[in-house]
């Protein structure tokens, strides 16, 4: 604002004279600083292309959209890139085109990642990275990152042929600022320019950290490629692929491999053609590597706009304020990801796919409605994060069995315990918040008995509404079982020792799968101490039994969920026997893994476990929605295994229980849900759903599931 | 980078033309928007002070100190601040001062949170808003914001003299950018401009809103106060005290009261005295009340910079976008504040206080150590937040006595149980994550029990590290207990419906308190069933005892925990007996609040409880650390009460106990805190000391506290 009362026009020959005086300043920096890409041997990384020193670049267009490639294999990385997914969201203005090169592993993590995250104005697009290693494997490579580094040199090849411009980002950085002034750097490359890198923060390239130390070739320190700006058109016309392939072919002569991956390439190129390359000011790529001389460059700034952890010891590398990047890195970690759910509303986007129809079936809910909570939460789009630590699938084997189950952090204890009693494949769904699942995976890492298990499948849903979504967790962790025979479990249960054998065995004896469809039902029993000596047989359990250590489950508080399973008959039993279906009955059962799913209208506590194995029970022979059911379904017959039992652990009331039992409202809620529960059945069953009928209508078990 | 191989100079002509191309476009932004100031009737809202149409303002000095002063009184405007705090020292660059204006209960909460927050470079001082009331009380005023609102007015008499410059800031406000920006904007006032405020995004002040509305007088849409930069020295050279008052008497001769306190004044000051205000760009103040014109501005601004939450609905405001607007404001909500302890490294500054002393205590620490862990738990400073929901303090009463608990966010259940048991008053410190705050916030306000109990004082002490720091949370439960007694519960037990009251009278009768000392022990008893009707009397209580329906406290594990009650001898007492301390004695008692502190060593599992009775036994005289010991305490004697219980609910075991009963090293670092533990006490006790050796050798109880 000028002051009032004084002529305008002396503030206008003043701003002037100081957009003058700043034009002087900016070209002075750029004198400077084209000196020192010309070798002026007083500038050291920090001494020159600070963010501040340089001209604004203009900003990109508004809601031009950006595009970003990533190269991602595996478990540990897929966690890492959604961190810089995360960070990158944070800050962005701009639709996004992200560019993910991908192996098996990730590729089914992300796609599942993305396709539930369902943030607006971004599109992922998937490369096969199994196509790409050709293309690189004949380079001798001794650098961490493996192949998989090698393959941002084949990106101009790969990306489509139209696309002109891209970013392209190694895994291990953050940003700390919007993207679309990385993008705007574009506008400062020369008409030649291809390539556009910070250089490293590193003495390495400089040959002399140790005796005999030779790397490969560079323009003095040399440039880091955990940040590119690629202009693939100009790549792609400058023979881009034949350029670097010789470069490589002819420095692998004389040295043995590369060190740094595609980086020892990129740089042995530049050297040899200098005018691709377009310097990036040192705060789009502080790189905190063992021996960084970063601080030369953030001392000075007053903006970091890009951090890569590129040591392979990550966030444990030693520096002195890796304290404050750490904390800036765990931002991003532990952020609740719904939260860059949001809309780009200045930019108007195709919406993701699902959010449009999901926003009118929000849209539709009544606010007032009593049972809102529940419309609501049912709707709701969880983020899943499937596999979310190594996992190995378990070889194919024909009677296979995966023990399936679901829970919150409240339960993680439990995780060792089933490990011991459960030595085969699982597949648990958590529910956590982004935060919690680092918690979680630390607790994996602090346990030896975790740690050594490859085949438990960890599939993190992440947190969103104020009911435990049981059902749909169950369905994650159902969809996600490798092996054709499931064990529906609950987190609160331990397996008899025996059990995953003696399932496999009898699975075999039984002759289950083509022929005989069945429900395989494994009594289940509950102690009501907090320590007590497993029993290691029938036997044994039987004695328990007898001496009041043990119960039948629920025995005190809601005997009908399991009496059909006949435990006076189970007592003597030799060999698996056959029940019936009645009210309430909701047993631990193993079926096929192509089972009905779960109804994911039951939410909270309550009926979600019953109404399954309703489904079970009602002989569904058509694919419906929204009951899911599996085309090929056969009648399940309910078969009680002598020999197999699972004993529930005490613990305190879920919330969701609490909830249930102090409010009306929860239970009129519950009573609606299963009302409609039973209209689908018979829309679905016709009269044969009737049977099912006076179950609904009677009072509502204390179990949580 | 200048394209290399071309001549500079043409870059440099280039660059000179872009520069006064730029100028030219500055200077006519800054022409248009200053005949908006003069009244120009075709500009509204949005239509001018966009923070992209103006001249960049330098940024101020690197590392200069900014001044932020914020007016707060009660429990929901603390957590609103800590909010709108978070946000600011996310984006911040600078080291801040922070000049709260507070009541009483905001101070307590603001001085503790700030105290043991321990952010780098941020100083805060205190003013006491009642000393302040008799300067506004006297204005009439109808806004929600009460008197307080009003305050902002008094600030430049209220602060020190010496103090220029300050941004003031409602709590409601989030930022969205880094401040310094903000404060630059002080480079754009004249000489003789004192005042900056962005124009209202209502039209509120046009006065046409309905029949008869009379607004105060301001200059078109007026402006908004919720964002403010006051050049403190040239209001007090212009009279400021003199002028508002004589403004606010004059309107208020026509005018029944202030519609949106502070605001009317300021801007009907404004509008006598024009010359006064600089306009600053809409963006710093993005005003989401409910019949807002905010997306003029927000829709063509590039950037957002502060958020104003100025309906009284808050995030339940309607509007289009809120949903964008409040996941921003739910970042900062749910955000680690433990993160934002990162140092400001580029500007050296004083730490905060004991934060040095906590440095190098934790650098002695050696990481190979296999109890680091227990070591770095018993350092860290938690943060905190007392009294995080509005509480009413007891009123004093001679015997009444506070119950005392402390819990995690898998207990949260119990607090309704407990709340119909303990008609009294609690302190419960609760360890939670800020997201997990806030979960617990909106559980509390959807339970009607709860939402009913002012004089339960929740505590929340925010999570860090692994270890469960049981002792630490007891502690600040206790040490904000108001009334003369404390009862030291847990949370999974439930007291005897008449416990408050039995308590309070036999405190009463035994003539507790300057004649006697004694810690009461209220026996206790466990269920192991899910849901069992509580006991109404001790006849019913031994009833279910002889059923097997109840047991003693831990009677199958851990009897000698509670051996010493006597159980036997409690069936049959008709008054209160004494009973002797004895080895692994974890009775829970009711003590004078100025009882010993528990020993903070103890973190995690194990003897937390057991150590704090040996010390209440050690009948220590004199105060001495570590051991916090009160300098009046006297020889408590053992008094168990003949018809007081409490009964513990069954629940799964803790993380910290699973990980006591698989872990070695666990079990061994408790055994050398135990160790350590004795050795002070002999150090205190001298060889009185002797008698609770051999209950420091035995082996672990395997009760949680």
């Amino acid at each position: 604002m000028l002051p009032r009362g004084r002529p305008r026009a002396l503030g206008a020959a003043a701003l002037l004279l100081l957009l003058l005086l700043l034009g002087f300043l900016l070209f002075d920096g750029r004198l400077r600083r084209a000196a020192a890409l010309d070798g002026d041997p007083g500038a050291g990384p920090g001494d020159h292309n600070r963010s501040d020193c340089g001209p604004q670049p203009p900003p990109p267009p508004k809601c031009e959209l950006l595009h970003v490639a990533i190269v991602c294999a595996g478990h540990n990385s897929s966690r890492d890139v959604i961190t810089l997914v995360k960070s990158m969201l944070f800050y962005r203005k701009n639709p996004l085109h992200l560019h993910l090169v991908t192996d098996a592993v990730a590729r089914n993590i992300l796609e599942t990642l993305f396709h539930t995250w369902m943030v607006p104005a971004v599109r992922v697009s998937f490369y096969h990275a199994d196509q790409l290693k050709p293309q690189v494997s004949w380079i001798p490579n001794k650098h961490y990152s493996g192949l998989y580094g090698l393959m941002k040199l084949v990106l101009p090849s790969a990306l489509p042929a139209e696309l002109a411009r891209v970013i392209v980002l190694d895994t291990d950085v953050t940003f700390a600022s919007d993207i679309s002034e990385l993008w705007a750097l574009f506008a400062h490359f020369s008409d030649t320019q291809a390539i556009g890198l910070v250089e490293n923060q590193s003495d390495w390239y400089l040959g002399n950290l140790w005796k005999n130390h030779r790397p490969w070739p560079a323009l003095g320190r040399g440039f880091n490629t955990g940040v590119i700006l690629l202009r693939l058109d100009r790549l792609r016309q400058a023979g881009w692929e034949q350029m670097w392939r010789l470069t490589a072919r002819r420095e692998l002569l004389s040295l043995p491999a590369t060190s740094l991956a595609d980086q020892d390439i990129f740089n042995a190129v530049i050297k040899e053609h200098p005018g691709l390359v377009q310097r990036l000011p040192c705060v789009w790529n502080v790189q905190l590597s063992d021996h960084t001389l970063a601080e030369r460059c953030y001392s000075e700034a007053s903006d970091l706009k890009v951090i890569h952890w590129n040591s392979p010891k990550k966030l444990r590398v030693k520096n002195k304020h890796v304290e404050f990047f750490r904390n800036f890195y765990l931002t991003f970690l532990e952020y609740d990801g719904n939260l860059l759910r949001r809309e780009l509303f200045v930019c108007p986007s195709q919406p993701p796919p699902g959010a449009e129809q999901l926003q009118q079936a929000l849209a539709q809910l009544d606010e007032e409605d009593p049972c809102f909570e529940f419309r609501q939460q049912q709707l709701t789009v969880h983020r899943v994060h499937v596999t979310f630590l190594p996992h190995e699938p378990p070889p194919p084997r024909p009677h296979d069995v995966t023990l399936v189950a679901q829970l919150s952090m409240d339960r993680l204890q439990m995780l060792e315990a089933l490990c011991r009693h459960w030595p085969g494949p699982m597949s648990l769904a958590l529910y956590l918040t982004d935060a919690e699942a680092q918690q979680f995976l630390h607790f994996v890492e602090a346990s030896p008995v975790l740690a050594a298990r490859q085949d438990v499948a960890y599939h993190v849903v992440y947190r969103e509404g104020p009911l435990y979504p049981v059902n749909q967790l169950r369905n994650v962790a159902l969809a996600q079982a490798l092996t054709p025979y499931v064990f529906l479990s609950d987190i609160d249960f331990l397996p008899a020792y025996s059990l995953y054998d003696y399932l496999r065995a009898s699975i075999e004896q039984l002759g289950l799968g083509s022929r005989r469809k069945a429900a395989l039902v494994v009594p289940a029993f509950e102690t009501l101490r907090y320590r007590f000596s497993f029993p290691h047989s029938k036997v044994e359990l039987l004695a328990l039994l007898d001496a009041g250590t043990l119960y039948t489950f629920r025995y005190h508080e809601w005997p009908r969920g399991h009496a059909p399973t006949d435990y006076a008959r189970w007592r003597e039993a030799q060999a698996p026997y056959r029940v019936q279906w009645a009210a309430n009955y909701e047993p631990y059962v193993v079926v096929p893994r192509d089972c009905p799913r779960y109804d994911p209208r039951f939410v909270g506590f309550g009926w979600n476990k019953v109404a399954h194995i309703v489904e079970l029970d009602a002989q569904a022979r058509q694919a419906r929605q929204p009951l899911l059911l599996c085309p090929t379904l056969q009648e399940y017959e309910l078969l009680v295994l002598p020999e197999a039992f699972t004993i529930h652990l005490p613990h305190a009331p879920s919330l969701d229980i609490s909830r249930f039992r102090s409010s009306p409202t929860y239970r009129d809620c519950l009573q609606a849900l299963k009302d409609e529960f039973h209209q689908d059945l018979s829309r679905h069953h016709g009269a044969a759903a009737l049977k099912y009928l006076p179950a609904l209508q009677q009072p509502q078990s204390p179990a949580r599931g």
